[in-house]
């Protein structure tokens, strides 16, 4: 490995947030699952949960860029497990949901520990899902077409949360402890 | 029609940006296109530009959720044409372009007449585009792949000008004038 490689891998890892991550709910069509990992990637998530009722596995295209490599995929097999998980771990959990009571995504607080849910493209987060969260929140929509596609509202959430979190200079302290960053080093390094 | 249906046209209509625009150059994959005019609708885009110098049509496909009736698309067959049009029109054209010189996309006033030039998937921005526009815009990458989905890419940006326009009024009134709007109630009612 090159120094300048071995670098990049700890700028990387020094950036990584343990307390952002990211629910998908049945999200299956690998450019869209793909395109959300590699957002991840970009704002520092170190480890997304996806919610597979179908199917065992997420499956990446080249949309990802290889991403799936640098963001870890915990997967559950239904949705209860996946969010009482992060609600042991101290996150709030917030539903991107298109309902009633949703927020505008700009009013959360994504400096605390935040995972955001995301549903499948036809049938949105479930009702169960819905209810186990600590909360809706919205992006206004002007248009027609009521919902933008999964990917594209997973990024705006999350550039959001990452302005925020550049803001509060999360990005500027290790938040890995010493083992697991020596371990990703040790992955990143030999694949 | 029913009278929901009128007021939800009206209701669109009223918000339509005639000045808030994107340019896609080669932008073929149908998903990343079909996310593109689907998050333009949402964001209040009369029409958006397409370069395409490989084919003659853009192709959609069932993510685009049927934007493509509620967002005209003009079609140019090279960059020249596409910018040159627009900046006769009174718009400023920023490339999103991972390049030395560009600035972070929230420095930008999209309250302006503004449009955002996105690049192909492969090659990104051509040099011919990057060197016809007024400026590049980037948006901060913290991880290991150095780019984001076209179409997340186009998001984020879109989004950003979406709240500045909310915050500064533009969606509170008409942009359309009176015979275009007729024109555009007639298309959308009588498809
Ligand atoms: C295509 S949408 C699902 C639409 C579905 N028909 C519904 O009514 O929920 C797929 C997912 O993207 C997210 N999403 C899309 N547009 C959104 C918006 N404007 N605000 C918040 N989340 C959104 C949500 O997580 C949603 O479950
Ligand atoms: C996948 S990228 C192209 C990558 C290409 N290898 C390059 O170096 O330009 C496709 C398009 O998305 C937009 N894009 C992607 N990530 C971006 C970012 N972080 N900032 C600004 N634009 C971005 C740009 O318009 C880019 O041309």
């Amino acid at each position: 490995m090159t120094p300048e490689r071995y670098q990049k891998f700890q700028q990387v890892l020094n950036r990584r947030q343990l307390d952002l991550t990211v629910i998908t709910e049945d999200v299956h069509k690998p450019h869209n699952f793909s395109a959300i990992i590699r957002t991840c990637d970009a704002v520092g998530v170190f480890a997304i949960h996806a919610v597979n009722s179908r199917s065992s596995m997420p499956i990446y295209n080249q949309v990802a860029k290889g991403s799936e490599k640098w963001v870890a995929c915990h997967t559950h097999t239904n949705i209860e497990s996946a969010v009482s998980d992060l609600h042991q771990q101290g996150l709030k959990v917030y539903a991107a949901h298109l309902s009633k009571q949703a927020l505008d995504y700009r009013m959360i607080d994504y400096t605390k520990p935040t995972a955001i849910l995301l549903g499948a493209e036809k049938s949105g987060v479930t009702q169960k899902a819905a209810d186990l969260v600590d909360g809706h929140i919205i992006i206004p929509m002007l248009g027609m077409v009521q919902s933008l596609n999964v990917s594209v509202a997973a990024a705006v959430i999350l550039f959001e949360a990452q302005r925020q979190r550049l803001a509060a200079g999360l990005y500027e302290r290790v938040h890995l402890a010493p083992d697991i960053y020596e371990q990703m080093m040790f992955e990143w390094s030999y694949p």
